[in-house]
């Protein structure tokens, strides 16, 4: 909360906020939608494919990152690595007051997902990196609580549940286990990546997560997740409209 | 390899090397050896558990970076995340000719791999980023070539075999099946997402590591690997050392 309180403790309106999408599909229209424009001149180093748009809306300066194509393989660069390091140098070029990292996910329907949902993580963890050492047990699964806005989830209405994190678009009899434990209702491949960063810097996090598929259903992710996209895109969209609406004008303990 | 070259170019003697090393076990032989001292003004920003060591050896300048004690968990902060985020935060802060990422590392014993062994891989790939979507496949395995370095293997006689990186510490049946088909012989924790932010960074590195627990054998990773942990590290120090030693004073193409 630092970087949004003054120096005589009153805290002033957020005035700067981060975004982070992985996939070019989901950051488009939000980059649309607030008339953002791409940085020509890059805040990051030679060689590194993460885009930065960024714009002024009503009382805010948004920054969204996208940490662009592979260069090697030419596809979004998903993922925990892409997403930590492009929030990191984000972070340090930019200082941010707010993070919000949004981005499509898996949800359970035994947990109460559906399709096009909008959840609000209220914590994030990992389910793929298992270390069975004692203490390592607990870093490798590194559950943290996101940050807390009561007033944001209560005035738009949204779902608030708990996220797990993973490098793989599938699930694994293991990873299920991890993600029962992390008590999880939507899974996806970066949100705890980016807690872990903005929790290391002290920056507050948010996290908006649209379900494009059902994991506990009869459909295979993959494909479920392709026919999804572009119509739970639109929605998560709308949703970080209403997000970044929310927001504006107000300092971060009135989230 | 731009790094190490001349405007000329012609090839400049290596001066300034980055060593990557995630568990303080393993980096303080190393930081002992070269008698590194710990820079009381990190060039990591606040709230980073980052450690740099650095210090004069013969004609090169070692800069050692361990990722420190995770402020929530207090262990060494393994894994990818972590690994890539310091290699990029080093690289910038001190943009070094090459870097040298050292460390323990789990071998199979059917691919030829015993206790003690010092391997330098000629390939890393990740084993536990599934995406099973054309194209996003690739880049989940995310494999490269190392910088290749025929003539210190050849001088050293180490072994050169390609590595296979994951978060976790045991194997899955699918993790199993990906280091398979990585034609992997040592799975670590970093080496892949070192490997990924030097590519991207167009800085050469080479992974050192030594074999502490066999996979493919009758003992519980976690236990053996604790129980050779101490011992393993005296090898891989050992190695670290004659591989700077064959650095020294040698530029980047007569490695």
């Amino acid at each position: 909360m630092a970087a949004a309180q003054s120096s005589g403790g009153v805290e002033r309106p957020i005035s700067n906020i981060l975004i982070v999408i992985a996939m070019q599909t989901e950051a488009q229209p939000v980059v649309n939608k607030f008339e953002l424009i791409e940085d020509p001149h890059s805040p990051f180093p030679q060689g590194v494919p993460w885009v930065r748009y960024h714009g002024k809306y009503k009382d805010l300066n948004i920054n969204l990152i996208w940490p662009g194509k592979d260069p090697i393989s030419g596809v979004d660069s998903v993922g925990t690595i892409s997403s930590a390091l492009v929030t990191y140098a984000a972070i340090q070029a930019l200082q941010p007051d707010l993070i919000i990292n949004a981005g499509t996910a898996g949800g359970f329907k035994a947990r109460g997902a559906s399709v096009g949902d909008i959840f609000i993580a209220s914590d994030c963890a990992f389910h793929d990196r298992r270390i069975p050492i004692p203490v390592f047990d607990l870093y490798g699964v590194g559950s943290r609580k996101a940050f807390e806005t009561p007033n944001l989830v209560k005035e738009l209405d949204l779902k608030v549940a708990k996220l797990s994190t993973g490098d793989s678009l599938d699930m694994t009899e293991q990873d299920e286990s991890s993600i029962t434990a992390n008590d999880a209702t939507v899974k996806d491949m970066e949100g705890a990546a980016v807690a872990y960063v903005a929790d290391l810097l002290k920056v507050p996090a948010i996290f908006v997560k649209a379900v494009t598929d059902i994991i506990d259903g009869d459909k295979p992710t993959a494909e479920e997740f392709l026919q999804n996209l572009a119509a739970v895109t639109a929605a998560l969209d709308l949703a970080v409209e209403k997000v970044v609406n929310f927001i504006n004008g107000k300092s971060i303990s009135e989230l």
